[in-house]
C-alpha cells in the first residue's frame, strides 16, 4: 500500500499546507481538523452508502442567486419508531459516508432511543458541490462556502425530513458532530434551538480562534512526554539536527535518503512540515486500541513512536545523524506500521483534494486558528504567528481575506461567559487531543456541561464502543445518553 | 401643508404599492409596517441628531465582497454610568433620528437604569446606504438588504461600542424595537443571546408570514366596529358605490372631484388602494391622545372618522353619492384634520422614497405577509391572496423571488412552540393594532411573556408617557421595567 493511498482515507488532523512555501519562523498554515482517509482495512457499512439527495438553495442569506445544488445525505430508520428522535450528524469537511462509518456512537445508541439516524454532507465536500467540479475554480462559485450556509442547509433538510416522513413531524432532533462537525453541532443548537433540542459537540474547538496560539503545540508535546520525556527531548533536538544536515551541500540528498522519501527534497521546510503534520496526527489519533484510519496504527501510537525513538542508547550526544535516524524509526510507526511502504511522499498530504481545498478556504475566512510554538514548552521549533502573512497567502489563493473576529461576533466566545444563554450542548474533550486547546472545557452553565475525557484523543467518544475504551469515555457516553433522555423529554 | 409633506414623516403602517397596478380581486401588495412621516408640529430632539458613523462590512455572510459602508447611529450617555446597561434600538425601515424621537419609552426609563441610549440605523435606510444613491439601482447592490445582515451590523456595532467606551465592556445590552424593529429586537435576542440579555419587542408581527391572511383586515374592521357598527357597514358598502360611480363614463372625474384629488384618477383601484391604506393607518395610530405624526390627528382617529361618516342621517338607503360623501368626510379626519389641505394626492403615498423601496424589497424577499379580506367578517372588498402574482411582481421589480418559508426556517414560528427554547423577550401587542394579527400573543414559556395591551394601537408602549395612556400600557411598561431589572442582574 503506498503512502498516497494510506493518506487518502482516514480520520485525523494534520498540519497541511497546499498553497504556500513557508518561512520556518512564521506559522501561517491552516491546520486541518480532520482528514478522512481510508485504510485498506476499512470496514464499509452499507447503511452509510444509501445516499439520498435534497435540493438546496446555494445562497440562503441573499435572494439574488437562485441557483440550487444537490446535497447528499443518508437516512436510516432501522431502529426508528414514529415520534421518536432523529439523530442528526452535522457533516463536516469530508465525504459523508466516512463520517457515517466512523461515528459508531450514534449507531450504538440509536436502538436505545428508537432513533432515526441521518448524516448530512457539508456543502462543498464529497459530492455536495454547489457548482460541481468548478466549485473551487472561481471566487464567485466558492463564496457560498461558510458555516452559516451549511447550518441553514441542515435546517432546511430537517424541515423537509420532518415534513415528509409520516410520524417525524414531532420527532425531536439531537445533533452530533466531531471536530469541525462538533463546532457545527454546537452552533446549530445555538442558532437553531427551534430545530434541534440538544447537541453532542465532540472535540469542538470553538475557542480555537481566540485561544493562545501555543496551546496546540503544548498538548501535542504533552502527549509524547506522557510516554517519555527523553522522546520529547530527542524530537526537540531533531529540528536543529535536520537544519544542520540540510545546510550541507549534499544535505537535502542525505535527508531524502535517511527518510526514504520517494522524491528528492527541495527544501528542509518540506520535510519539517511533513513531520509537524505527523506529530499532530499521532497526538490526535492516540487511541487506546489499534485503528485502521490513517494507515494501520497500533494502540497508543505516541507510545509506539517514542519506543522506536528511544529504543537504542544514544550513540553520541550530539550526533545529528543518530537523532535523525531515531526520528526515521519513529515515522515508521505512523507511515509504515505494516512495513510494506517502500518510500514516503512528503507531498502526498498536500494533494489538493476537494476536502483539502474546502478547509483551506474555511480557515482563510471564518476559522483562522492561530498556531505557534516556542521550542521551550513544546518540542517544536520556535515559530510565531503572523496574521498578515496568513491573510496575504489567503488572498493570493482565494481572493478573499479572513475576518478573524467573525466567529465570536456571530457565535460568541470572546469571553466564555458569552455562552451562558445557550443551552443543551454537551462539550466533550479529551486530554490527549491537541484540539482540546480550543475546546470549551469549563462548564459555563449547567445546561452546557463540559465533559473531560482522561485518556481521550480526538473525539474518541464518538467512536463505536471498544473493549479497550478507558472508563472515562464510558462515563462520558453514559452522561450523553442521560442528557439526550432529558433533552427529548 | 401639502399632503406630500404630511405623508413624508410619521410613524404608522400603510398599504402602499409602488410597483404594480393591481386587480381588485387579488391582494399582492406588500403592506408597509411603518412609514416615518414628519408633521409640521414635530418636536425635534437634538439628542437624536448627534449622529455617529461606524464602518460596516457590506456582506457579513460571505468573504468575497470586501466593500464597506458608513452606518449611522446615535449614542447618548447623559444618564449612563460605567458598567450600567446599554439600551439599544434595533433600527427598522426609516431614518434613525425619527425612531429616536418617537421611542420616548427608552428615554423615559434610561435615568432609572443609568443607561446609555443607542439608536442604530438599519442598512439601506436613512443615510446608511451601502452603495449610496445607487443602492437600489442594481440587484447586485440591493442583495445585501436582509434582516440577517442588519442583525450582524448591530452585533458588530455593539462589539465596537463596548470595546471603545471605557466602562462599557461589561455593560449588558437590552434591545428595543417596534414593528419590524420589534421583529429585529426579538430576532437579535434569539440569534445573538451572547450580545443582548433581553429584548422588548413591541408590536412585532413575527408570525405574520404564517398567520391567516384575513386577520389583519378583521382587526382593522374591529377597531372601527368598536366605534360604530353603522360606520363599518357604510365603509363596507362604499366599495360597490365607488365601483358603480367609477363605471359611469364620467365616473372617474366625479370621484376625483368628490375626493378633492389633486390629479385625475386613472383607475378606480387607485382610489381604493389609497383608502385601504388609510383604514390600516387609522387603525394603527388609533392612539388615545392627539398625535402629530401622520398629519395632525385627534385622539382615537377611528372614532373621529366614524363620527364624520355617521354624522348625518342617510339621505337615501342606496344612494351611492351619499355613501361616498360620507367616506370623503371621514378622510378629512386623516388627511385634513387641520382643514388646510386643498387637494389630496393619491400618489403621494406611493412615491418611491428609499424607505418605501427598502420595505418593498424586504417584503419581496424575507417578509412576505399574505393579506386578504372576505367582505363579510371585514369591511373590505373580497380579495384573495395570490402568492404567484406577488412573486411575479417582485421578480419584475427586483429580479428576485420571495422565499416565504425563510423566516420560520431561520427564526422559527412554523409552530409557536418553536420559540420555547428562546428567552428574555417581552412581546407586547395592543388589541387595536392590526399587526397584532401576526404578534406572539400567547406566553409560550415564562421567559417570553406575551403582554397584551387593551386599548393599545401600534407599539403604543414604546411611545413617551402621556396622561391619556390607558392603565394597560402603564402596567405593560412597569412589567418591562421589572423584566429589564431581572435581565441585567
Amino acid at each position: 500500500m503506498t503512502t498516497n493511498i494510506i493518506m487518502k482515507f482516514c480520520f485525523i488532523v494534520c498540519f497541511l499546507l497546499v498553497f504556500v512555501e513557508l518561512s520556518s519562523s512564521k506559522w501561517i498554515k491552516p491546520r486541518r481538523l480532520n482528514i478522512i482517509n481510508h485504510s485498506t482495512n476499512r470496514i464499509r457499512d452499507d447503511r452509510c452508502r444509501q445516499f439520498r439527495i435534497f435540493i438546496q438553495k446555494v445562497d440562503h442569506f441573499g435572494f439574488l442567486n437562485m441557483d440550487t445544488y444537490q446535497q447528499r445525505y443518508t437516512l436510516n430508520t432501522d431502529y426508528w419508531e414514529s415520534g421518536r428522535p432523529i439523530f442528526f450528524y452535522a457533516g463536516n469537511e469530508g465525504d459523508i459516508d466516512l463520517f457515517c462509518e466512523n461515528t459508531g456512537f450514534m449507531w450504538d445508541i440509536a436502538p436505545i432511543f428508537n432513533a432515526m439516524v441521518v448524516f448530512a454532507e457539508h456543502r462543498y465536500y464529497g459530492t455536495s458541490l454547489p457548482y460541481g467540479n468548478a466549485s473551487y475554480s472561481n471566487p464567485e462559485y466558492t463564496r457560498y462556502l461558510t458555516s452559516g450556509q451549511a447550518l441553514a442547509d441542515y435546517a432546511y433538510l430537517l424541515d423537509y425530513i420532518r415534513g415528509s416522513i409520516k410520524g417525524a413531524e414531532q420527532s425531536p432532533v439531537v445533533v452530533f458532530g466531531g471536530s469541525y462537525g462538533g463546532m457545527l453541532a454546537a452552533y446549530f443548537r445555538m442558532k437553531y434551538p427551534h430545530v434541534v433540542v440538544g447537541a453532542h459537540a465532540a472535540s469542538a474547538p470553538i475557542l480555537q480562534m481566540t485561544t493562545p496560539c501555543e496551546l496546540f503545540s503544548r498538548i501535542v508535546t504533552q502527549d509524547f512526554r506522557l510516554e517519555s520525556s527523553q522522546c520529547v527531548d530527542i524530537v526537540r533536538s531533531s529540528w536543529d539536527a535536520i537544519n544542520r544536515i540540510g545546510s550541507n551541500p549534499t544535505g537535502l540528498e542525505r535527508l531524502t535518503n535517511l527518510f526514504k522519501l520517494c522524491r528528492p527534497l527541495k527544501t528542509v521546510d518540506e520535510l519539517k512540515d511533513w513531520l509537524l503534520d505527523m506529530y499532530g496526527n499521532i497526538a490526535m489519533v492516540d487511541y487506546p486500541y489499534p485503528t485502521s484510519f490513517l494507515a494501520d496504527l497500533p494502540a497508543f501510537p505516541a507510545r509506539a513512536f517514542c519506543a522506536n525513538v528511544t529504543s537504542s542508547s544514544l550513540e553520541t550526544e550530539n550526533d545529528d545523524e543518530d537523532i535523525v535516524r531515531r526520528i526515521v524509526k519513529g515515522t515508521n510507526v505512523f507511515f509504515n506500521y505494516t512495513g510494506h511502504t517502500e518510500c514516503f511522499d512528503t507531498g502526498s498530504q498536500g494533494s489538493p483534494s476537494l476536502g483539502d481545498l474546502g478547509w483551506s478556504y474555511q480557515s482563510c475566512t471564518e476559522f483562522v486558528m492561530p498556531m505557534c510554538s516556542d521550542g521551550v514548552n513544546d518540542m517544536f521549533e520556535k515559530q510565531s504567528w503572523d496574521f498578515q502573512a496568513f491573510s496575504d497567502a489567503c488572498y493570493a489563493q482565494w481572493k478573499i481575506r479572513p475576518r478573524f473576529e467573525w466567529p465570536y461576533i456571530e457565535f460568541g466566545g470572546k469571553n466564555i461567559t458569552d455562552f451562558r444563554y445557550y443551552s443543551n450542548i454537551a462539550f466533550t474533550n479529551g486530554n490527549l487531543d491537541p484540539w482540546s486547546s480550543g475546546g470549551l472545557v469549563t462548564t459555563v452553565t449547567p445546561s452546557l456541561p463540559a465533559i473531560y475525557i482522561t485518556g481521550g484523543a480526538h473525539h474518541l467518544d464518538l467512536r463505536a464502543a471498544n473493549p479497550a475504551d478507558p472508563p472515562s469515555v464510558l462515563q462520558a457516553r453514559q452522561q450523553i445518553v442521560a442528557l439526550i433522555e432529558k433533552w427529548i423529554s
